[in-house]
């Protein structure tokens, strides 16, 4: 049987097993997949995005059980900053939530930046469609930080809440003009510090001054003290408003169009280079390589071309 | 006349011709880059990294002044989160050391953090060659925050700079253990805020905890005032200092290696995937692809296995 028939049976220990074996790049986990992929588009994908230190765990874990009271499961994927030394996640999934840890209702998978074949944002397009397929009603999708790799993951969601918090430097103002458009609500957490009402006020103004067209989702700026469940009713609230107007405005379905082919891109260069770079270490190409640069006999462009040419040079029968 | 010698013959403009020609992936930038790679190897890497509104920027600004005075030429690649918007850099070259602007021994040039055909580690390494290719003594890469890609970028600097800041939130902490073992000094600015010592003193408590083997650099904390150039000078002294630990430890030419090799792995994913991806663009395959997920006749996962078939599936001849 299967890992995917099993996690298709609701078998919670299949689905972490596939996700293991997709971070260690099996071939069985693609064909996995593809009998999970006709079971996915279900699932109400959230991102939650914003600077360290906004307490975006903490909400995570509130939105959490707010959905559990509404009966809903709930899948949690938490990118965490990775060690470099461990090569493992800093914050991991036991000191996460650890009040939902014994309830079959919610799946929690972290994710390190680190040591993903094909990139974080292909990683956790795959894990977010195991939660989906498995049944996982919400998938929430947490990120620290604003890098490329988190504007990417968070473009796999269909709400965005961008987070926010009184009181950061400088820099803050320059990331909050970037993550400005990726949001679809905006957050002010820890309301109860000083300065909140500034910077929701400053983050209202610069949504105003964003240009609109008709029918176009208005961002609202909510505030929330997430550690004493302050404004979780009303954000949970105006992000099913939201999913409403992707609904009812055509922009779900076109979401899910582009996620497919930012997806299949994505594995696309991740498979091409597996294949390729495997070649080469196994025909020994890579170790002469090594070693040409090594020397000064070669350098990285130059290499690059000879391995091209060598691959796709001699003329190949077009199918 | 190449880019490439003109860059060679000192032409300011040239360089940056060759940058924005990195970025659009114009093949003929290969070429320049090949002409460029014998002339590079002679410049100092250093990474500056940190989270948001720790004041990189104004230390970086003042380690160039000292650089300058040194009589060093300087390249500035400063990586800038993107607008997600407009999709260019939200900082940008402009704004950024307006003291040095005039100054044709001060190179700068930002890179946002998107867009990046293959990758922003790699679109950094071309920059950082062609810096070194054109005389640039020192180089200094800034990134803003701790993702994926800044730890990858980070890695391509000889010395790493940990800049920190007294006063951020809890998630800083696990931050901070993420990068422990990529900064070679680490640096406590704003020194003159309340909390300095005792983020200055659990930084050394932490770097104390690590393994160590002797002759293995042992990083020091350092406190500076970057905004009123306090502590600067000593910086400066700290990172000549592990430049020739890493001279004498024969780590510099290993830093090279592995930074090559990386290169070469990176430049070979980008070049797979264009070379592929503009085949199915031009063939049609792409457009049949993007319908056929669109309607459910078929899923990424099947997709990306249809094009590796079309394209390696057929025997080819092994050079």
């Amino acid at each position: 049987m299967s890992l995917a028939s099993r996690i298709l049976d609701g078998e919670l220990r299949a689905a972490a097993r596939l996700m293991r074996n997709l971070d260690d790049g099996f071939r069985s986990a693609v064909d996995d997949m593809k009998e999970l992929y006709p079971h996915t588009g279900r699932a109400f994908i959230l991102g939650i995005t914003g600077p360290p230190g906004a307490g975006k765990s903490t909400l995570v874990d509130q939105l959490t059980a707010a959905y559990r009271e509404q009966g809903k499961r709930v899948g949690v994927v938490a990118i965490d900053p990775t060690s470099p030394f461990t090569g493992g996640a800093i914050l991991g999934d036991r000191i996460r939530m650890n009040r939902h840890a014994d309830d079959p209702g919610v799946f929690i998978r972290s994710l390190a930046t680190r040591g993903h074949m094909g990139g974080l944002s292909r990683a956790t397009a795959d894990v977010v469609n195991v939660m989906d397929a498995m049944g996982m009603e919400v998938v929430i999708i947490e990120t620290v930080g604003v890098g490329q790799d988190e504007i990417d993951i968070v473009r796999l969601a269909h709400t965005t809440v961008v987070v926010s918090v009184p009181g950061l430097g400088d820099d803050i103002q320059a990331i909050k003009a970037g993550v400005l458009e990726i949001g679809d609500v905006f957050v002010v957490n820890k309301a109860d510090r000083d300065g909140a009402d500034r910077t929701a006020r400053e983050l209202a103004v610069m949504l105003e001054m964003k240009k609109t067209a008709p029918g176009d989702w208005l961002p609202k700026v909510m505030m929330t003290e997430a550690s004493r469940n302050r404004g979780i009713a009303e954000l949970v609230d105006e992000i099913a408003l939201h999913r409403s107007w992707l609904a009812d405005s055509g922009t779900l379905e076109r979401i899910r169009q582009e996620r497919s082919v930012r997806h299949f891109e994505e594995l696309l260069r991740e498979r091409l280079f597996a294949e390729v770079f495997g070649h080469i270490r196994v025909n020994g190409r890579y170790r002469e390589i090594v070693e040409a640069m090594a020397s000064g006999r070669t350098d990285p462009y130059r290499a690059v071309d000879t391995v091209i040419s060598e691959r796709f040079g001699t003329p190949c029968q077009e199918s």
